[in-house]
């Protein structure tokens, strides 16, 4: 119904003077058809639905996984446990669980990957958080390199892998304690720089607080920030810029 | 100059071999005795150094501008004072100055301009800092869409912008007070979103301390944060990834 | 104009079928380039759009106002300097401003009100957010019982006026320092009450931070807490409570 | 005794300088007859005591659940373990336990309900604190609408039940990481809009404070913040709120 | 007059029963329309009302200041500043200010004081919160021992004035900074030890916060704390705990 | 034995000259390697030595525990785990431990008390905090008036207990939450209040932080604060209070 | 390569300009051969790796240890826990663990020490810290006094050590809940302090950010401050400025 | 008198119970003669005391000037303000005053300096803060090396001044925004570093608390921290480490 319908129906009788106040005052929404948005986005997006396993019920989780399995043939699953693996696997046996990144997933065989990510850390103790973005942007379809433990207390590692982060289109800098790493290379490169802090350390770190604000405050041009221990947001956004970037190209 | 510039010029025989490797040889940075301007920076990223010119002693702001001037043809300022400005414009009449996002330049004619970032804000009290980051990237060579005043408490004035942001190639959300429209654009759209928080606000906003948490726990994908008021930050990385995605293209 | 009027006089035959169809349809916002009001609003709420005067530009400032008188026939504006009152005053004579409150407004005359709310404080130096909030209650039409200085240092004094207090429909506490007011005043009354911290104190105080964490952490029912001097979100809140109140009621 | 007495007790030699010092010292509360408040507002305001679980000594909550039960012939108990369900299904068989909610409770049957209350959560992982609110209110006698998983980073899930939640008395709107849901829901609806923070989320969330920086700052009008997690309090207030709306109104 | 004057006078016939019960049953508190005076304060406590003159209007101030005048025949003000004393002149030319506590005062001639209170501050730039808790002491009826600039960088300062310390009723450790100065004393003494913690610092000192922790978390016995620059309050208590020492006793 | 004691039996010859010089000049700590028990501390403040027992290794708590019980004939220990009070009763049967409170003590016969101390809690869950305090000041010869569960939500318990309240030489205030009956007691009483910010609460409350904010920022005189969960220290620091107020008085 | 070859190349057609630009880019970093740092500051420090032990996998654990035992014949390793030892231990009969500093080591035998380094912990809760920075300092060469348990509320125990502490180059000051004894060593020794803040202490401690806050504003000179429980951090840079002090000395 | 004649003249009736006691309890002090302590260290550390300007009162600071200035023969006074310059310059006209750092002193001329320490900024914004460390350690004897404007986003500028970072006994390194600094060269230096962190910066940084943070916590080893913007802590304990290290050395 159109605006003229309702008042028409409504100095008619047809239509009570509630139901003609409640209509008018939706209209500025229901005029945007959103029903249609979502679909669409996926479409053009690439991204299919990712399960934060986290907390899930076991119940709720075989349900998600085996929605989303049915619908695209294969599913990701982030932060979960190794129980929720073995429930998993119960119902489908090829499901592959990664102990360092809690990434539980089926990944189709043979899917192209394109570009080049370099996924970075200070410390060892960051690698897991690595390990998720790296394993998120190559389920996403994107190339990785992973340089890890290049942390600024002992720079000359980190240069001697300067080549190959100069050449990716997008820098993952994972990093805890101080949070340096993201600096230091925001000032080495040209490509984005997504900074993902980790709670790694212990005392003042504030479980993270302390990375992250100076990943935020970083002197750097070219730097932005995630959440403490987001490594798939990184793996995410990172896929975006790397899909912009070979787009029109060759695929590098 | 940048890399290829000098590499193709030397080619062409515009340039003797004495003269290409002067410049790619020069000390990567000059000393100014307080300060040492990172003259390799553009060939190494692309951006020419930019001044924060905020809290510059006089003297030191004349020499940095007119040496970047020299060197450049064309000078990029954050952050001036009217009484900067007015400092610079006697030694540079032609120099152009903005009250709202503080900025100072003076620009080359004729830049061409690539692709194509949005940048959008909560309210109008957020737009110095937009403006910030709609010049910058312009400066850098983005053409940039202004979507202003689009914030959630009216989320049909966003709505009925949608189709221009979701044809950025990389989206700006600035927004203060609860800073939740990043969260609603990084739902809306498939290209990565750059999210800035400001000052703007009061009370428990903690000089935006707050929209910065809201943008880091964002519930979307694809969304990284800058500084509080990091406007420029923003039209620089927005421009990182701006050329990424049209480098191998038309310029869409 | 809200819905009701506007459909109310069309089938009274005041007003044509485009004028309904025109008021209705048009376009939820109205675009000023910098600003973007929110004209759907007051169809949507049945609250016109309020002018938060602090930080406007005085161009700005004008523009809105006038189009706001234009379209409503009254203003609200809060947060707003003399020197603002005397800019709208040249335009205006007839505007009114109270240096307490920081309100500013030219508002009908004859207006009813329904229903009550009790605004209390704590000490005197709460009174200005207190007026913001009573003053917005008055000006959408609420009966204001004000009941200041009734902090809980000397709870006798709140005592004395607990038969006020009680039969509002919506009890408004502001107050700063240790913000106790609110869990006392919660423990007393069975409607619902809106906390407002203030910035009044010294010290520990973090500009109203320990008041906002005391009345979030209330040990009473029925209070909800708002941003720290925000009287004027309290008023508004107040009244949608009150009206809800009084909606079918004889408008007590 | 009232002032004449005690002076001229004193004053005759029957009562001692400190015996009359300490009366005096007293007057100003003793005037006020509190011992009457307490079943004067339960009579009134009609919400019985409700026991918050967590914590207690075993030996307590069934002495507390007992008493209440005869007291009331039903009981609610919040925050509630497994264990302390076991408890007291040992003495009260007919004790029903929800494990998503953590309510434990004897509820009469037949109570009717009035009015019309929306729960709304941003994710799936927000339902507990949701269903702790929508308990609640169910229990002191509203209808519910609940209305899950409509966060903003899909913002078309919302918009597709508007006119359930738009229709609603008072929203509760409960969302965790950054909480952005409050803002658009107020934005959308024109009855108050009870924002509660949840702890759901990770790193910067800070245990939800980030969520509840958001809601407190947030920019849409109508909306008041209840304590991290507080979804007892939720439910009561939006109670409160439903009688106002519906106390001489045909209970909708 | 307190209570005990009031009882005397009466059984000694210089007052009438009527004045007496006048005097007692006079309304708990004054309603000057924008504040609440407690005139029962002093039979309550046998402390006078005190203004904290910072922020008030200079209309309420004096109108404040002469009933007090008129109730009492003298007045304490704390936080005063220049000006407020030079309008309070022109009414009163005796009161008295002074620059460094900001206290502004009329006293009667002739008190008694009793006891004894040490308060001692960490440097110099704490002697004006000091002065401020010394002066209320004084004018509340103290003795006051001044130990000032005896900071824990240097300690035999401060053991050179331990015996005045050591006898003190109660002392008064004032100090901003790591405030580590209550707890040095507060292993010195027997008596009770209330530290003041003051903004004095910069950088980490977070405007006395840093303090304020430090004296919260004092591994020493008999210290508790007050609110950063809180001088006034703690020469109030001071005052309690020397007036209990002495009640019975000889006055020292 | 204090100082006193020694004294008076060295001149009343029940003590010889080198006993009386050996206790006095006694090295004024014991070194026992990885602590130094504080044996002058009884000499300097009255107040024996106790032992917080949390975290203790067994070892080391039996040993201090014995050789306190050896000088004293009683010892006090807070914070005692009930393995730790199994671990003590092997050696000392006659040992007691109380579950609720935490303390673990022999105390001898026949000890005589003094005047009186109120301690008030807001809820049952401060009870653990306000039992250890009123032990404490038991243990160290103080009468203890409990007041318990008169938070400020139903303000009239608290009134009922007022005259108790009113007449104890000085009233600790347990609370957790939002903390705010510190300063409704320091309302309503004449001598001075020790307020104890406890951790109960959830969310927002910051495990304590919040409560110890509003306790800091209390808007009436009279009150200081003390560690969260200090109930230990609140009972030592009344202790010195009451005894300041009766010692040359009757005992009350 | 240097610039000349590279241009030549590329004029020459050997180079593509994309493998120009990439050389051209890389030289400033590639110029300083930064490879040999490494081993340069290692022979000259004389400080070899060390393990941090906490959250390592086994399998790592005993590779490095292993590793580092190989290259130096001694390895140490900071914040084991009994299973690693145990772990270790079945390949290194020899390994050595302390369960209170949770130092795990093989250490050389006859080796030598020089100068002297004080190490003083307010509490014997601070020991496990002292203990982490003494034995650090000990295996690299430094010698130790240990003055445990001298905290500020018993300040003679502290004084009868201070020869001891005046003597050596270097004070570390381990403290936790206010952490005031770091300044009243600086105010007493002329040497530099390190201070290490301790988690030890409970309620407003905030897990050591108290103490970390108090030793960062110290009033005295001559202190600096190491994170949270961080001994082997203090350990490590007292024997940095031990070697500096006998380096040409006679080794104390 | 020792404690024999204490107990004899107590005995003997020559003192009073009440002397005696007071003697007995400030024993363990008065044993120690701290009056000798503070000439006794000024012998040896060499450290004349230094005037924190900022606040002083004008009165104050003349009188402390001409004081020290008449023990000393010179005089540093920090954070000076330029009309306390000219203030001291009426009575001392050859005083020196340097608006970069805020250092006003008079110096005695043809003082010897020894050793070196290297002053290290991130950017030109620090340097104020690093001049007040470089001329607070030259005015105490020792030599110093600027190395300004070297922060991390260009590291190069860094590395090309590594020899003179390397070779001084001590370094400073001076950063605001993220602090990334003090890491960085903590990994490339054998020598103790100490860091500043400075409130350079906007937004997030937290005047300062961000850098502090990223210090606190820095994976480098050999580094502690000083307070925000405390360039003069750092001059002095440099100067502290510098003398130790050349002591008995040849002064470098």
């Amino acid at each position: 119904m159109d605006t003229q319908e309702i008042l028409m129906q409504f100095k008619n009788g047809e239509m009570s003077l509630e139901e003609a106040e409640a209509y008018l005052k939706r209209q500025p929404f229901e005029d945007m058809g959103y029903a249609k948005l979502d679909s669409h986005r996926k479409l053009r997006s690439g991204f299919a639905e990712v399960i934060f396993c986290s907390g899930k019920a076991d119940a709720h989780l075989k349900e998600i996984f085996r929605h989303l399995y049915e619908e695209e043939g294969e599913v990701l699953g982030t932060r979960a446990s190794l129980s929720q693996y073995e429930l998993i696997k119960k119902e489908f046996p090829q499901v592959q669980y990664d102990e360092i990144s809690h990434i539980l997933k089926i990944e189709k065989e043979g899917k192209k990957r394109i570009g080049r990510i370099a996924v970075c850390t200070a410390g060892t103790a960051d690698i897991p958080v690595a390990e998720e973005a790296a394993q998120t942007a190559e389920y996403f379809g994107s190339n990785v390199d992973r340089i890890y433990d290049v942390g600024v207390s002992g720079i000359h590692r980190l240069m001697s892998r300067l080549d190959v982060i100069q050449s990716a289109n997008c820098v993952v800098a994972v990093a805890g304690m101080e949070g340096a790493l993201a600096s230091v290379i925001g000032g080495l490169v040209s490509n984005p720089v997504l900074a993902v802090p980790t709670s790694v350390g212990y005392g003042a770190n504030m479980h993270g607080l302390s990375a992250l604000l100076t990943m935020i405050n970083s002197c750097a041009n070219g730097i932005a920030v995630l959440n403490i221990d987001n490594g798939y947001g990184a793996g995410y956004m990172a896929t975006q810029i790397n899909r912009l970037a070979v787009r029109q190209g060759d695929g590098v």
